[in-house]
């Protein structure tokens, strides 16, 4: 079997509209890295991560360890990466605490090597992973209150998308999305507004979209005593399929739980395996969204499925901005899983530029189908890829900072939480 | 991709010679069922299994429905075994009763499956697997009281590892294990003889290996009150690495638990993934010895190893009387196993017949090295199988009966649980 000969980690930048969220409001630029695992016979294996500073470090601590492995081998691949995190046991106890660094620059290569086994098989990533259990994923329109355009001006023209900050602008906006993509789930991003108005929202969604399942992540933004106040309203007439993320902790997410007949979700509290025993011990979240890049990869992502199969957690999916290698390896891992029951998350609608060649994937009908392979099916666009790391280089962003953006609109904004 | 053009399922007998346990006493042919996934391109993967008459009819039932699937379609796999056993969903919830007869079916296949998927990329299994974190697997000495002889003449000769019913005979035995096998480990199969006769026992095990790890298994023979009594003696001297199943219910297994201040190990109590939920509520047992024969296959085994690290559960393998083709599989997903923290249990000492080419597979230094494959890197003995296969038609066993075997000795006997 070939060998590793080389790994290249790029960070891009690509554009990003101002979309509004607890934390604050997106910058002109999202950043990724894209990492590429060549072997010595010349395969080239794509994962895609985040493109902050701190995961770049990671990634360069763990990149020269990987020459001379087999794609194959996941577990020479987390002993080196443990290894430049300086958690040199790959089978000691997760720390309760967490460790997505950790599992993060785990996951950027291990999506490449995946890639790479794929390719020297002949076969889609879905086969690799076990064989699919459906032909499409599922996606959900991923709806926030956004402004008009950035506050200064990035160099570039803004999106067509507008501004969505009324009822009805959203309703246009999740419009647009079912019409273009056809989703048939919506997901609204909130703790932006007080939690009456952004119900309000959900409300008019509603109307306008009768039988569409819906949900609302206000990102922890609220407290346990708000959201009680505000859940009948959530409960009226069977608005919300999931309620994702009220609160800020575990024990505030089992507080709720308590009281809560709908299942919550999560992507901020339960978001390492070390969290999951204290996760089912206050029996705090009913449905975990997976998110490779974050658990460990691909392989932790069917691990995650599980043991959610196994103690009863639902399973949906989690996403940041992101480019095609990653809404690939979503979608391979997804069509693997046979109790994912909701539709993913995706930001993909959302961006514009795109790094892999042929252009950006094809969402219709609400879903889409993995590529067809060899292991991820995509392959990288050279010069949409120099084009994306100028980006990187000029747009001086470093470490995402949504807080700091917004007070660029509001000079008294603070990201602390819960804000409602 | 080679599609799946034939499966076969023959079972086999072999001699077994007649080691006690709780249940009374092996008979004089052990069953195993042999399985062979042949694809279009002529490759055969194996697998091995029970060969009990509900195990065949479970493997004949899905036999048919694996034709024309990829070797690489574990999902497609399960799905075919879920609809041979009458459920159909592949993403429901576990059974909490658990689900032993169809994932017993799926492992059965599934083995030969990544044997298949090994062959197509001329890769040892445990590469497909994920890589190997050792390369070598510790296994222990399984110690049983056994007769010299079994009660009815089986048509072959007596075994040469003689009478072990006093401590000396044992120490004789393990004397022998040792020098032939180099384990380092000691396990007592216990539940036997009175509790106190068998910590003698122990304890003559230990002045003869003063630094060998001792596990003692009276198979759920034990009340919790007897448990309680001689943990005293078990604890005396650091006398145990840990104890398993001295009582028969998950319930049981807690109580001891509460009091008892070294690790409860099971393949009793906690068998199926739908039994996990209840083992960790309890944390009733801290050590689970995976079985891939029963837990649906090498990557549930993975599955469960990620389980148990999640939890802080120990991880341990157990064993039936098997064949090469078992202690191959076996030994290739221990090398992958990071947590995998003890040396597995295995009777293949016991066995004298061999099902693959080559004879018995080598155990030396307490350890094998797993085959270098491709896949799982043993091949049949096709004259070998149709002699295993005649000694099934002729010996006139379809199900195992310990308790029936026994009662040829000592006609009152009974198997009841808790014996002690
Ligand atoms: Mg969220
Ligand atoms: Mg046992």
């Amino acid at each position: 079997m070939t060998r590793i000969a080389a790994v290249r980690v790029t960070p891009i930048a690509f554009r990003d509209p101002p979309l509004l969220n607890v934390q604050g409001v997106h910058e002109p630029w999202a950043l990724r890295s894209i990492i590429e695992v060549e072997t010595q016979d010349g395969r080239v294996g794509l994962g895609e991560s985040y493109g902050d500073l701190e995961t770049l470090g990671n990634l360069e601590r763990a990149r020269a360890g990987l020459v001379g492995l087999s794609p194959f081998d996941l577990n020479g691949l987390t002993r080196v990466v443990y290894e430049a995190m300086g958690t040199p046991d790959v089978g000691a106890p997760y720390p309760p605490q967490g460790d997505k660094a950790r599992a993060s620059a785990l996951a950027a290569f291990e999506v490449a090597f995946l890639d790479l086994q794929g390719q020297a098989l002949g076969l889609p990533l879905y086969e690799v992973l076990g064989g699919k259990v459906r032909d499409r994923v599922d996606f959900s329109a991923y709806l926030f209150y956004k402004f008009g355009r950035h506050k200064d001006d990035p160099g570039y023209p803004a999106d067509d998308w507008g501004e969505a900050l009324t009822h009805d602008q959203m309703v246009a906006q999740a419009r647009r999305m079912v019409d273009t993509y056809g989703f048939g789930s919506l997901k609204l991003k909130a703790g932006v507004f007080e939690p009456d108005f952004e119900i309000e929202t959900l409300r008019a969604l509603r109307r306008a979209f009768p039988d569409a399942p819906l949900r609302i992540d206000p990102n922890g933004g609220w407290t346990v005593e708000t959201t009680r106040r505000v859940l009948p309203q959530l409960l009226d007439g069977g608005l919300l399929e999931y309620l994702e993320d009220p609160t800020r902790t575990l024990k505030e997410m089992g507080e709720v739980a308590a009281f809560c007949p709908i299942p919550l979700a999560t992507n901020m509290v339960t978001i390492a395996f070390g969290h999951i025993p204290e996760t089912v011990r206050l029996n705090a979240v009913q449905v975990i969204l997976t998110d490779h890049h974050y658990w460990g990869g691909l392989r932790a992502t069917q691990t995650l499925a599980a043991i959610g199969r196994t103690f009863g957690l639902g399973i949906s999916m989690h996403s940041n901005s992101h480019m095609g290698i990653s809404l690939a390896a979503m979608t391979h891992v997804g069509a693997t899983i046979p109790n994912l029951a909701y539709a993913c998350d995706t930001h993909y609608p959302w961006q514009e530029d795109e790094v892999i060649e042929g252009g950006k994937l094809t969402i219709s009908g609400g879903s889409m189908a993995p590529p067809e392979g060899p292991g991820l099916g995509v392959t990288l666009d050279r010069d949409a890829l120099a084009r994306l790391h100028r980006n990187y280089l000029d747009c001086g962003i470093r470490v995402r900072d949504d807080a700091a953006e917004m007070r660029k609109y509001r000079p008294d904004w603070s990201s602390r939480l819960p804000r409602y």
